[in-house]
């Protein structure tokens, strides 16, 4: 059974010393979480995640959820125990307002602790991330009514809430769906139809479950421009607030699924159950969008944070496990053979997760930043700035972090060889875990097209150009330090084909959207490389200028594993780039008869 | 739940009209499989498998193998009967020689006849595939009394075999095996220790399971040179030949595992049991390589197998789900929604796998054959290319064919959206089921070792010389012809890659074996593409060839594919040629504890 060591040292590196936390003090919550304060946030977080949450992720694997034939759901006996002491630790809302409860902390903080307690368990968590993806729609579209009702319990972790958006016959095309919403006497909706796929859709350890139901109100327009956001409680409030009288919501049965067993993921039927409509009639879409970033942000951390645990996991077998002698001569002579960390390719594997977790972990934290300047920004200019980048990484933290998570967990679980395949050894359950990843929140494939159809070309590609400006001014300034070079011109080749499969797109894309559609996923994990590239040039500028400080192994460690990144990782770019211009032409030659 | 069709037609393209079938109707056994033969074989085996093996798929997944409290081990409810047919037809037998019972067709035809079934139920054919191990085991090392003892019930499908190599501390390490072989006065030895991970251990579809167990004698010399292979059966025979005086093996748990839940992992424990010797003393280990060619060959075929299995379910929901609109304007606007085959991300997904199961179930019928001639063939000279190139691509075959079909699985299952992750669509099972095949017999890892390590200098470079040549000399004499141009340029290009590769490998393996280890997946994965796109060339040449004849979609559809394949897959040669020429020096710079 892996261990779980919470990667507080790098963090702290990556927000302090190479994004330059400090300088954001100015922004508010900022000066709530000062450097100290941030410090002991991430220790506790890592305690907690160490000592109660990752110690319940195996048996909430093998126990999983249970719907009981009145409807009732229970999740994992411990699951329980390990959540309320999450929410009394005030998790829940560390970066929701303080006005809700919330600690008002920035958003690039929740993300650095929620990337350890995914770590742990991310079955578990899921619980957490629903309900603060429903309290950030509710923020930003609810009416002070709305916000006082189910804020205040929502933040502080009592109630937990959900996303009610796939239903049979539609997940990707919303315009299709079909449950229907009407209006009542009062003001409120009768919400009928069946949900798939609901997450935390129903489960023991909240008081009530705020769902948030996407519906089509009688007489909307067709497609996505008639449906609208509503808010389904479990239970609708007694005169002093509490959970009285339940509504017409149920949980029709729950998924046997790959993984994230420890999370119910339910079938949920709407009978007339009552609703309050949430932003503007019709205007459901656009609410789910706004709150879209950060779920996608979220999930990208699932990919890191369920990779960086098989690498754990990996790590520690691969010093323990004696199997086979060096190719350099015995190593542990005294031994009967060397652990197979000697191996190299073992190495390769340890390597080549380690090169992207480092990576990721600055990407994600860096565009957790983003999303903290757009929102808290007094300037507007480095809020439109900031906007532009967060927008534009979102579908490559999504995307590129998912994809990879789930291959880094493949390949942890290859270290162990036979016993990786056995359950017992939890590798098997990071796979299973990691995979749904890559689907929910928008397959990847939707996260490419986002990325090359809207995030591209958005007010006239000012987000990409700004970007590339700030890869390539970072490339120039540092090419003439000799220790820098190596890693500047690895990047530079990396940013030329991503600037040459823009170029492309822009000159094939237009005429011929299909031409779009088949390089997007390839551009997307292009981008992820070059954005990836640059937060090791970033790292590893900090490095050089700390190495010679002293001893401190830990950034002679940054230095090999940035270049680890760029020999063996940044190539991959001129295939990405190869495949693009070949264009969709043979992709979408045969008729669907020939396949 | 997916469906299966056995794509007999492109194995027939392939046998026949690619690789020139008729040719060896010269061979032992191919005048027996005549082209009309070999039509009916194929044609009875897609029946078997899709309307008896392919239908116990799920169940055997669901239902999973059982130990009971006294030992037995029973198999999924629906197991016996499909395996009763697969013995009553004659199928374990297929390539096994006439004189045992066996039917001595051409090991290719038994190849192509695996593939549909392991398509049909992974899980199921393995006890099988160990059976066939086994008895190719006994035919090369046995003695007449034990060919005569254990093949004919082996090869009518009534007793099935084993392999017992893996030990709780040894696996790829099998120096390190501690089992213990004593000698006994009437010949026999007593045989104890504990085997794990043994495949088929024990179950219920068989009156004797034959186990082939690797012990060492005592006094026996220490690590590999000291390792003997034993026959320990699960019963001895009584006077007339049939299973009498249970042997003193036993199962003593079985595995929980990711998947082929269907196949009985087992804890073997060995108290004293009575074995024979199998082939001499102390040359076990070179008893196991004897056979591990053939072995390699049919792990390989399962990530094919499952990967087209996998790739079939992904058509049909890409051709039945309704979700968005086709970028080129709406392909079926009576309905509501295109069929999402239509969007330019899911093809890529299809033709990516389409592209790839093709050329390896040619490589697959390719390096058969090279089998079948070496074994079989009177001429000297052809016995030894074929066994050279069988060697040389043996680990290709394995290392490639699974981590690309596992790949594939996961791509196929992400056509699904949410529905792949439901274990009721049996996508997941799929990807969970295609695992294993990246790490048991010799983990992916180990077969790239094999390949830069012992195959490649093998007799000065001979084989991998002589199958540059092959390659060289195929694009020399068809890059005039107009239509073949594109293809010989890419698969030239690929080649060229891989004699850079082959070339640093000779020049900086040698003074330093960890540049070896460093590059050894990359170089297994490069010579794959190369080997693939050889393929591709052959089978576009047919193509191009029966073109001219008339309107056979056929032909016309490998044209795009093939193209597909040498502008989407070939490129990723020049990624991996980078990577090797970095070296080892990065990727083992980091001590074990910056990890």
């Amino acid at each position: 059974m892996p261990t779980y060591t919470a990667p507080v040292r790098d963090t702290l590196f990556v927000l302090k010393e190479v994004l330059g936390y400090d300088r954001y003090s100015n922004l508010p919550g900022f000066a709530d979480a000062s450097p100290d304060v941030l410090e002991a946030i991430l220790a506790e977080s890592a305690k907690l995640t160490e000592n109660v949450i990752q110690p319940t992720n195996r048996a909430g694997d093998l126990e999983g959820c249970v719907r009981h034939d009145d409807g009732r759901v229970t999740t994992p006996k411990t699951f329980r125990q390990a959540f309320d002491e999450y929410r009394q630790g005030g998790w829940m809302g560390l970066a929701a307002p303080q006005e809700y409860g919330g600690q008002g902390l920035p958003y690039a903080v929740h993300n650095a602790v929620s990337e350890y307690m995914i770590s742990g368990n991310m079955a578990l968590l899921m619980y957490a991330g629903l309900t603060q993806g429903a309290i950030a729609a509710i923020i930003t579209h609810g009416t002070d009514e709305q916000k006082q009702t189910w804020l205040p319990k929502m933040v502080e972790g009592g109630w937990t809430g959900t996303m009610n958006l796939t239903e049979p016959h539609c997940g990707t095309d919303l315009g299709l769906l079909r449950t229907r919403a009407v209006p009542a006497d009062d003001g409120t909706y009768r919400i009928s139809g069946q949900k798939i796929f609901i997450s935390a859709g129903e489960h023991d350890m909240a008081d009530n479950i705020v769902h948030l139901v996407l519906a089509r109100i009688d007489g909307a327009p067709a497609g996505t421009k008639g449906i609208s956001l509503f808010i389904v409680p479990k239970f609708w409030l007694d005169a002093s607030g509490n959970p009285g009288t339940r509504n017409a919501v149920s949980c029709g049965s729950i998924e046997e699924k790959m993984g994230i067993h420890g999370n119910a993921t339910c079938v949920m039927n709407y009978d007339e159950a009552t609703g309050t409509l949430l932003g503007e009639a019709n205007g459901g879409l656009k609410a789910m969008f706004t709150m879209m970033n950060e779920a996608r942000l979220g999930v990208g951390l699932q990919g890191l944070a369920v990779g960086e645990a098989a690498y754990q996991g990996a790590v520690a077998y691969a010093k323990d496990r004696l199997q086979g002698r060096s190719l350099s001569g015995p190593k542990a002579p005294d031994k009967k053979a060397d652990p197979i960390i000697v191996h190299p390719d073992v190495r390769r594997i340890l390597m080549t997760i380690k090169s992207f977790n480092e990576a990721g972990r600055a990407l994600a934290l860096w565009t957790a930043l983003k999303s903290d300047i757009a929102h808290r920004s007094p300037d507007e200019k480095d809020r439109q700035e900031a906007d532009d980048l967060l927008g534009l990484m979102t579908p490559i933290v999504k995307g590129v972090l998912t994809d990879k998570g789930f291959d880094h967990a493949v390949m942890a679980q290859q270290v162990f060889g036979g016993h990786g395949y056995i359950e017992e050894h939890g590798m098997s359950q990071f796979v299973r875990d990691a995979r749904i990843a890559m689907i929910y929140e928008g397959a990847n494939g939707i996260q490419a097209l986002d990325l090359v159809g809207r995030k591209l070309p958005m007010h006239g590609g000012r987000a990409v150009q700004a970007f590339f400006k700030e890869v390539g001014d970072f490339c120039d300034e540092n090419r003439a330090i000799e220790t820098m070079a190596p890693f500047t011109k690895a990047l530079k080749k990396g940013l030329n084909d991503l600037q040459a499969a823009t170029m492309w797109l822009v000159q094939n894309a237009m005429a011929k959207p299909e031409n779009a559609g088949a390089a997007s996923t390839d551009y997307m994990h292009l981008f992820g490389l070059v954005a990836l590239g640059y937060m090791w040039g970033q790292m590893v500028k900090v490095a050089h200028e700390n190495l010679a400080d002293g001893a401190d192994p830990f950034y002679a460690t940054k230095l090999v594993t940035g270049r680890y990144f760029m020999e063996r990782v940044m190539p991959e770019t001129a295939a990405h780039l190869a495949r693009i211009s070949t264009g969709a032409d043979t992709m979408m030659a045969l008729p669907a008869e020939a396949f």
